[in-house]
């Protein structure tokens, strides 16, 4: 099945898409929010008009499928995500939306009497809640659909409109009373497969001049959304350094011993990389000429590997103890939150580098750096594969800038595995 | 001459100006405005019940003297402040104006039919206007006097009536046009010595058991209000550590690089203090999940020595360069401002100390970390003094606690000191 002929339709979707959730900057979807719903609308409309069946998950995910296929019978799952970070790009997240959604249109205009029908069906779904801008935790949307979104995690407040997660999720329709029970809303034994395409975030692609890449694995990451130090707040002309408990100097200490140790760990060969993305003197308290006595900020790190998450992990702990006993200031810790590495399935990797090598696409396998909705299935025992697209310009900034040519390379590859997985379905472990 | 049985008229001055300036919380005196007044109004009676001259200069400061004493003659001044910051301490100012009027009362009552006669007489002087709190300007009463208003400070407005300095200072008498005009309303040849005895305003002398201290010099500052440090925002996950441009690593990295610089300048008997009060990363693009390309600081150095001030800037901008070419980021800078440190009059200081070894006084020098009316004086080319008293709690605030006993041993030790320049002064330079 030829799927470059629909490079129109996909350069429709992304400026319309784009158009509806522009926010004068980059783009804005907020998780269960505005542009997002506006997004799933949008969606939801094109589908129909092509054809297709669309239903909404008590997660209050969309899922799309053919209407020929039984929606209850064991499929092959494409995912990703629609939502996006503030003043962000068009393409993290709804690039894989918009793949899978082509390689349905594709097979319905393919058996347009039939819709379907195959023995192994394929499912797209469109995740909610994928981006942790929002409410300072990552796939909430998987999350919910795999039973692993705690009631902590419904407490979580907006970041601009201070409504919980549980609130927002409930205002789009989501199962809350389900979801706070850590209900599993699918059988993941019905998920025989699950793939992704995802824009590369990083800039290796680019550099090394590669279309494409299939994923070899997902880094995890553990993280403070927010740590507050306590310092003493005086005068700035009175106090001695001595005499100083200076909670702007102590998270600054922090943040350079743990630049030590990580540039340690890489020289030892170790996968990681740190990150204080929001720090703030207190608004309330602060001015020039005053010590500041409480700073708040947030704390992450990733790796391929739980081992060195959790060994980093005890060193920041360590360093805050240090810097406490020295500097006479208290860090406040709030939740630590984990997202585990994950572990992509060889099977699917090789069908996906098989399609690659098929269509004559220059390729590599690579790690991914972000964490993605494929990680939580991954995780949950569903064989789970991604493929990358390159993209200049990273992402989370309204600069990402994936070529379509590219996006339809992807497309393709992607729908050539589902078909590869569907004709050797029966043949196969799953 | 001893004072030290003055103490119960000392603490009916400070409790009867508590009284008549309580606000419910602590004690307000705004400058030319309402407690200010009544506090010169209630001093002005208290004085001539005590049979001393009171004026009124064209600043409006009140000034007492001996009714024997030529008001024209070259004089000591001893001064300080009768206004406060909203609910703000009892002590801090009016501790130094009672202190000089306690010892024109003793010298008035040990010469009770000549009324003073002295070569070198002394001169009591009640600012108004010293506090920044009500127009966002400080030393306005002392800047009146020597001609160092702007028109345009004439023109700032009271933070809660939103009346000009200029209308409430013209209000309580001052010649606000020749003020406007710069002129200097008094000769400064004629004042042979400035003395204020103040609160310290931070912790060292209590952590330090010392009852008084004499001020070496008065910390100038030179700061930027607002720099800007710009990196690469992207995906806190993709980019590996060889490829960041982190915005908040390159500020802590120059926080500790002047840290460091910091405590190597005081193991060389360097004065100084360095504060960053204000630090946000960019609240419309920063997140958990982001790497900070945009962080925005304040930086701040305080000494007594210019020298100091203008080698620890070059060191910021030699720092800011290496941390530019090492982690790829840039520093934008806002216009640097300065404050001219004030040096102390070795002579005075000397007398201080002399007086408070004299009286068997645990005692020592340390710098003023805060501006004072003094600093006026100084860089008039006033020779200049001041005399600290222990202060629990810092100032600003209604938690100062002063202990009347320091107080009138710093009250002795000022009026021993008056007295030996007048002893001394037609041997002195000046």
């Amino acid at each position: 099945m030829q799927l470059l002929s629909y490079q129109p339709l996909a350069e429709q979707l992304f400026d319309e898409i784009r158009a509806l959730s522009f926010d004068g900057v980059g783009v804005t979807r907020a998780s269960y929010g505005e542009g997002e719903s506006a997004t799933a609308e949008y969606l939801r409309a094109f589908a129909l008009a092509q054809g297709l069946r669309v239903q909404v998950d008590r997660a209050a995910n969309v899922v799309f499928s053919l209407p020929g296929d039984d929606p209850e019978a064991p499929a092959i799952w494409i995912g990703s995500h629609i939502d996006s970070v503030p003043q962000g790009g068009n393409f993290d997240g709804l690039a894989g939306v918009i793949a899978g959604l082509l390689a349905l249109v594709a097979r319905q205009r393919w058996h347009p009497t039939s819709g379907g029908g195959s023995a192994l069906p394929l499912k797209v779904i469109a995740f909610r809640g994928e981006e942790s801008a929002w409410f300072g935790k990552a796939y909430m949307g998987s999350s919910a659909l795999l039973g692993k979104l705690a009631p902590a995690d419904l407490q979580l407040k907006q970041r601009s409109t201070g409504q919980s997660l549980g609130e927002c999720m409930a205002a789009v329709g989501a199962d809350v009373q389900a979801i706070s029970l850590q209900e599993k809303l699918v059988d993941t034994r019905a998920i025989k497969a699950y793939l992704e395409l995802h824009i590369e975030q990083g800039p290796v692609m680019d550099a090394r001049d590669l279309p494409l890449a299939v994923v070899s694995g997902i880094r995890g990451n553990v993280r403070h959304n927010r740590i507050v130090c306590l310092g003493d707040a005086q005068h700035s002309g009175v106090v001695p350094r001595w005499l100083r408990h200076d909670a702007m100097f102590a998270v600054s200490d922090l943040i350079m011993r743990l630049d030590t140790h990580w540039r340690e760990l890489l020289e030892r060969g170790t996968d990681l990389v740190v990150t204080a993305g929001i720090v703030q003197t207190d608004e309330a308290e602060h001015s020039i000429s005053r010590i500041p006595g409480r700073v708040s900020f947030s704390l992450e790190a990733r790796s391929k590997s739980s081992d060195t998450l959790e060994a980093f992990y005890q060193l920041v702990q360590a360093e805050m103890a240090s810097i406490s006993r020295e500097r006479g200031v208290r860090f406040q810790n709030d939740r630590r939150l984990t997202s585990d590495p994950a572990t992509m399935d060889p099977g699917l990797c090789d069908m996906l580098l098989q399609a690659c090598r098929d269509n004559g696409i220059r390729h590599d396998t690579l790690p991914s750096g972000a964490g993605h909705d494929a990680s939580l299935f991954a995780n949950a025992g569903v064989p789970s594969a991604m493929l990358f697209v390159r993209n200049q310009n990273g992402s989370h900034n309204p600069h990402e800038a994936m070529d379509i040519d590219d996006f339809m390379l992807g497309v393709q590859v992607l729908s050539d595995a589902v078909q590869r997985v569907q004709d050797l379905g029966h043949a196969l472990a799953f």
